[in-house]
């Protein structure tokens, strides 16, 4: 199968394109790498992502791939960066900075939701060579900037939303029946009364758990900023 | 090497001593099995848990051990339970619930913190046969039901609460140069000066990531809570 050929644009510098007389081979770059990654995830998940099917999949030898990325991780920082930008964060610089926060959260686990195994790789991926990703840290923290948010707390309230955004991302690819107690009704007859109260089911459960959560930070942020400024006057 | 007496008590009814003139074959129960199992992820990581290691390590055949337990999500499954039981309920019933919830939430995140990478498993994973991890569930649904919670909003809070702890969690083993911007400071000049002036570091800067949204999260609970009664009444 051929790659697609990429959306994404080229930021590695070494992608001229060149003609060798070997037309079955393409010539690799980050943005036909990163599309040829996407298509085996989308076909075989993430556990099918090897560097072996991301050669076989770009119809070259894994020793050529290894000239153009460095590792598996290097692979999935790029994929993280083009999923995170089809986040989106126009609100910011528009709207206040709490309701931007809601739209990029709603946007950012939709994002995620399908690519939940990524959740755990990009929680600890650094984020250096990602420029999609950068590009949407740099509108999120001038949003919140702009909204009043001191400069040193700037990084702290990103990252509490977003733990928020990726555990919930996760709580979307949980089966319906996980909080089921089974036949140990006896141990938890509080718990499984409220389980059987939930309103929602499966992806509407946890759609209303991320609203509940996420309106609760926000309006908790909100007081958070208030109260900081009022200390710090 | 012969694993640990088990710490963990013995849920399983088939676990009552037999010898059968094979001391070198342990009886296998739940409890020694999760023993194991934590013996190979402490010494070897989530990904060093197989059937086939966990077999070795208990000196037994992968078939014997398929007697006891069906696969290895029910082992991730006991996994889970222990590292539930070792979580701190004890503020619920006793201190108000959006005290308890933070304590619990505290000793939560402390509990996932070296278990990250049974996150994602835990997430998507059925509670059904963890009587600890329903335990836990049943004081925490008590403490919010005692504090004037609907039940019908009882499992959503919980939810968002814990999506917050999971990402948190996994936010832990964060590197300290995650938000490094790299070369590309010109894509991101606002947050990489916010990056600059982050109070902590390393595990000091997802600590007070932490406290900073989970402050806010229950802070803003508090307003959900009493927002929805007054509407309800």
């Amino acid at each position: 199968m051929e790659p697609a050929p990429s959306a994404a644009p080229e930021t590695s510098g070494a992608s001229a394109p060149r003609r060798r007389g070997r037309p079955s081979q393409p010539v690799l770059s980050r943005g036909k790498i990163t599309t040829a990654a996407l298509a085996i995830i989308g076909r075989a998940g993430y556990e099918g992502l090897t560097m072996a099917a991301l050669a076989r999949e770009l119809k070259t030898a894994p020793s050529a791939l290894y000239n153009h990325v460095a590792s598996k991780d290097e692979v999935l920082n790029w994929v993280q960066d083009d999923v995170n930008d089809t986040i989106d964060t126009s609100a910011f610089g528009r709207d206040p900075w709490d309701v931007a926060l809601i739209r990029w959260a709603y946007s950012y686990r939709e994002a995620f939701a399908n690519h939940s195994p990524l959740i755990p790789v990009i929680a600890v991926l650094p984020i250096t060579g990602a420029p999609h990703t950068l590009e949407m840290y740099e509108r999120v923290a001038e949003g919140l900037r702009a909204g009043g948010w001191p400069e040193d707390l700037v990084i702290d309230a990103i990252v509490a939303v977003e733990s928020f955004i990726l555990g919930s991302a996760m709580d979307v690819s949980a089966p319906e029946w996980i909080f089921d107690v089974g036949e140990r009704r006896d141990l938890a007859p509080t718990f499984a009364d409220a389980v059987g109260a939930r309103r929602g089911r499966g992806r509407a459960a946890a759609d209303d758990a991320f609203a509940l959560g996420l309106h609760a930070l926000v309006a908790g942020l909100r007081g958070t900023l208030a109260s900081t400024l009022a200390t710090r006057r």
